[in-house]
């Protein structure tokens, strides 16, 4: 590998140059190995987020991550594989029924997950609150498993992508996580590395969303989906609604409990209608659209794919869930139409009873969150329950319901009302 | 003081907003505590440097690194102070002749100096050359030999803007360096620290500069000037051509023997030229217009005080200076005027022939550098000395020669040729 300097490659940036091969694979094998320092990358980090990448870049980018580490291979599997990836949201427990019912579909699911920071949760973290159930395995068993189950929901090894994990935790600290090339090269790494054939990419856009706009939502898909299939992954991505929260619970144990009522056919419209979505897509990467996912949810047969998958990580999934000591609810204050549920503001309501974290090693509470009884359409009567906060330390309620202010609109002539679509559009 | 968040102000200005005086006396602060750590520093320089500063925010900014530290008063010495800056050239000892006749002027001169990095030589490396002379003094030492000798050049003390210290070491290696903000705030903290009464800026502009452009050195100088004028310091800039390198030498020994050239009344017209200059504004800063200080150089008082400042210091005036174990002679390819010497060629060759470091801990050859026989606009003859190379190692010859390759023009017919002023503009 050619010989750089850090300053070169940063001052290159700085100047709105684009970066060669050369230098990419330089600067981010080196910064690995401890050559290039941290606050030399955060330098060329900022430089990034305001003088952009060329898709070249990006691409290379990608490879290197993806290169300082290992890379997984399933393709002894006897079926083929698909994964997603969701650029977070409040209330999106998805994943949750999804992986079970692909699995169920014919097609494995390896999921490597994460844990949640800020007001959107982690997918293991609601997992976790399943008694028994353990999110580590080896390579070796989330390959038996993916075998003998079909799904496996499971925390990312240290093996994949350590340049993205060193980096990752260089952005959190020095304000340059809102960069787009560095977002996208961050996920498609680790989905990369994890070795999936297929991959839907479910992004998010509106207030409880990390993008907040539909221009920069759509800019973050198309250059994922470049990413993935320059490296030989089948890649479609999903634009889909984060103004309000998905389904009726943000939490740990109260969405596994929403999700198991999706897998037995019931659930909230909307958790349904974005499960059969994402799982068609995945069918479809994956060459299975000639099986129909709404038949698997019907049959039960994604539900014992659920159990199995429990089980299969030392889960009783059929063991009562944690709830949390304490409840309270808040009371429409009026009646008429509830037009409008801001998913900001209920997710923040949850992190802050506890469901979230706001420092990577800090605990989570598996029953705290928050319970919503309508949606927005829906009519709501004064007086009767429109939120249920849960938490274990009453002290968190105060903080709680100052989030929830001015979070939703009540109106009593809804002619105004206009549903918004859960599934913006589709980058391919 | 308030509390603020190291990502909280790093997105502030990658937002491209202005920076509260609250959140600017914080950061600094903090980074002087090592509670801001060098990776956060070095993401918010680089926001900096792309997205700029205020007036209002450098002001806050220098005044924040002035705190940070301990601040020298002068008000009880018995005469009035001034001190000169220069941004740093080729064959730039302007400051050995200039603080002993300004001291022989009546106006004490507390120069605080640094030592060279790169093409441009440092005054202390020079100042060095001389047998017994020492750098460091106490602020006591200080004071004393301002009030007998009335001139004073020695390193800057740990204690004064210890944030700039740490911000500039950090720059140099994050590739954040060329940022007006924070070049006019690292200079202008330590002047305004060091407690001089009036201050004369050398902003140089040209191929030798670290200012290429005009404009950005007129920027450069007009931020420098308010800042002094904001903290109290009378406050001037030149703007000085460095396209051709100062006098006929650059190096270290070598520049010393051309200064006392000066002193003794000779020396190269520019030299003499820009001292006065710089001189006059001095003078004029610190209330002595009245004196004249060409007649200081004439009289013999500059020399003295020059002798006077060595002496007390601990160096010997009188004795020989080291000479280079080698040397090479350049001859003249053609006959003609030269109408071309760049600053940046001439620096390069004496940095390679080791009058220069490259890292600051390597050590620098006080008998090393480059002799021009002729400036811009003399004739020369074909096979007369052009350049005389100057080394103890005549390894390094050869790419001292390089570097003077393509440096210099000689023109048969030179009608088109004309001279650059030396001072271009004067900033107040």
């Amino acid at each position: 590998m050619s010989q750089h300097d850090a300053v070169e490659v940063i001052i290159a940036k700085r100047e709105g140059g684009s970066l060669s091969d050369s230098q990419i694979d330089w600067v981010i094998d080196a910064y690995t190995r401890g050559e290039v320092a941290d606050e030399q990358m955060s330098s060329l980090a900022m430089a990034i987020l305001l003088n952009g990448m060329e898709r070249r870049e990006i691409a290379r980018w990608t490879a290197a991550m993806i290169a300082s580490g290992e890379r997984m291979d399933f393709s002894t599997l006897s079926r083929p594989t698909a994964d997603k990836h969701s650029t977070g949201g409040v209330g999106d427990k998805i994943t949750l029924p999804l992986a079970p019912l692909v699995a169920a579909c014919g097609v494995a699911v390896p999921q490597l997950s994460g844990r949640g920071l800020g007001h959107t949760g982690g997918t293991l973290d609601k997992l976790e609150a399943i008694p028994g159930w353990r999110a580590a395995l080896s390579n070796e068993e989330m390959f038996a498993q993916l075998e003998s189950v079909g799904a496996v929901i499971c925390a990312a090894g240290d093996g994949l992508a350590p340049a993205d994990k060193k980096l990752y935790a260089l952005r959190d600290v020095t304000g340059t996580v809102e960069a787009i090339p560095l977002i996208a090269s961050s996920i498609m790494s680790k989905k990369i590395a994890e070795g999936t054939g297929s991959l839907v990419l479910d992004v998010k856009v509106g207030t409880g969303a990390f993008m907040k706009d539909l221009a920069k939502a759509r800019e973050l898909a198309e250059v994922m989906v470049d990413l993935g299939k320059d490296a030989g992954v089948h890649t479609v991505a999903l634009l889909t609604d984060m103004s309000t929260p998905l389904g009726l619970t943000a939490g740990n144990g109260i969405e596994v409990a929403e999700s198991v009522e999706v897998l037995a056919g019931g659930g909230p419209a909307d958790v349904v209608e974005l499960t059969l979505a994402l799982a068609r897509e995945m069918l479809a990467g994956a060459g299975r659209s000639d099986v129909d996912p709404a038949e698997k949810l019907a049959d039960g047969s994604a539900m014992d794919a659920w159990k199995a998958m429990i089980h299969a990580q030392g889960g009783d999934p059929d063991a009562s869930l944690p709830k949390a000591r304490e409840s309270h609810v808040v009371t429409a204050p009026s009646s008429g139409v509830l037009t409008r549920l801001d998913a900001m503001a209920v997710g923040l309501a949850a992190w802050r009873l506890g469901a979230g974290r706001a420092r990577k090693e800090d605990p989570v509470q598996a029953g705290a969150g928050v319970v919503w009884h309508a949606r927005p359409g829906d009519r709501v009567v004064e007086g009767s329950p429109l939120f249920t906060l849960l938490t274990d330390e009453p002290a968190r309620f105060d903080r709680a319901l100052a989030s929830l202010e001015g979070g939703y609109d009540i109106e009593a002539d809804a002619a105004s009302y206009e549903p918004q679509a859960l599934v913006i559009d589709r980058v391919s």
